[in-house]
């Protein structure tokens, strides 16, 4: 898998990273942090729309919803589908990301523009440390474990995301991919099972990402909750208008994995 | 995405295409074909096991099995889990990839040694001309559409296919990825959709196709058959000894498409 690069939009060290903006001949506009390609604007309604909506359809009625990372705006997108929510909150640490892609990004960043939204710039730990009980979904929209995220691939950092949450909250974190990652994959079901009564590990193809999928790990405070089956649920309709990745259907094939990847989880 | 060389193993050209093995440094042996990666030793398990059981546990009972292409041997090694099967013939026109493969790539080959099959070296077409009522299962393991296989894709080929088949009986097709060949996809739907009254796409993951996903045609001569629900399964103890990718919920999650390609095909 290769991208040709039409031209390079723009290149910067910011604070934390390096950030790349370029234009390629087939994918769109690519936004690359530490030489990871984080999002394509050919593919990122795959990942958008499944980190969110996996979370988001698995809570019967999220009211304040919090975003940890994902600067370029796209979560936020799709958060805000939602007509229940009151408030969008994203903290993402690096200004630089946020800044571009309002720039360059448009059909994410429009995400920013919903007046529902609010953004704090600064490290997700520190934001964390003195919500307890606020919101209802929480999504952690980060890059790799190797590199600056590693921490919010560990245990105290989900038990932050625990405290932050109200009762029956629900929280959705990046968790790479079984053809490439499966140990890693394991001890973060072990960890998120550690702290949540429930912890599911679900995914969606991305031609983009390395092997063509990524997955997430859903994990609820409400232990009788099954997150492998969206709890509302659109009309086909709606769903036809709003979503080009996602579907009820689509959700509960998610949580299907190959069987290596099952037997692993087992 | 990119493979380390690690050594060429074997290079020729055969009386009909390029074919080279190479050893790669993370995914064990590769066959490439006309410089199109066919498979390669850690994920060609994916594949094979899709092609091959989409179809075979869509049957009640299959006893003749063909297999079209497929030289390498692994759906041979699928088509023979079945215990039903008194007979497994493979028509591959390139005797070079049997005759390598068998050298080669052993987890695959291993197929051609059982009992019960049997293998005609020839063009595809011609051997099913004077085939009526004759097989079961006939599984198309082709190169992709632009090249030597182009006529495999096509329905005067699925014609063929629908004689070759007794009553009830079941075609598997190899039918490239949505994210790259939607309109391809919804033209041999199509095809197929004239020809059998049953005929549904599927898909897998399988990091080294192209864009990470490979899908399928399955078509049925029965129009009262859900080819998406197995129609026969296996105990999980039984699943875990045959499979490593395939199970009777990755057969029912194979045919949920993401939205996009869901109303393309709608």
């Amino acid at each position: 898998m290769t991208l040709k690069v039409n031209q390079i939009v723009h290149h910067e060290k910011s604070q934390y990273q390096d950030v790349l903006i370029f234009e390629s001949s087939d994918y769109g506009m690519v936004l690359v942090l530490d030489n990871v390609i984080q999002c394509t604007e050919r593919d990122e309604f795959a990942y958008q729309e499944m980190i969110t909506h996996l979370g988001m359809f698995s809570h019967p009625n999220p009211k304040r919803v919090l975003v940890i990372g994902g600067g370029d705006g796209g979560v936020l997108r799709e958060i805000v589908k939602h007509e229940s929510v009151e408030e969008a909150v994203l903290c993402d640490i690096d200004e630089a990301v946020i800044r571009l892609s309002k720039k360059y990004l448009p059909g994410m960043s429009v995400g920013f523009q919903h007046p529902n939204v609010k953004v704090h710039v600064g490290d997700g730990f520190k934001f964390l440390e003195d919500k307890k009980d606020t919101f209802d979904v929480i999504i952690t929209d980060s890059s790799d474990p190797e590199g600056p995220a590693e921490s919010l691939f560990k245990k105290p950092y989900f038990e932050l995301l625990f405290g932050a949450l109200r009762e029956g909250g629900v929280m959705t974190t990046q968790a790479e991919n079984p053809w490439l990652h499966m140990k890693l994959i394991a001890e973060l079901k072990k960890s998120c099972g550690e702290v949540f009564p429930v912890a599911e590990y679900g995914w969606t193809t991305i031609p983009t990402y390395p092997a063509g999928q990524i997955g997430f790990m859903v994990c609820c405070k409400d232990s009788s909750r099954n997150v492998k089956k969206p709890l509302r649920s659109l009309s086909e309709q709606e769903e036809d208008k709003l979503f080009r990745y996602y579907s009820k259907q689509v959700h509960e094939a998610a949580y299907v994995l190959p069987k290596f990847a099952e037997k692993a989880l087992r």
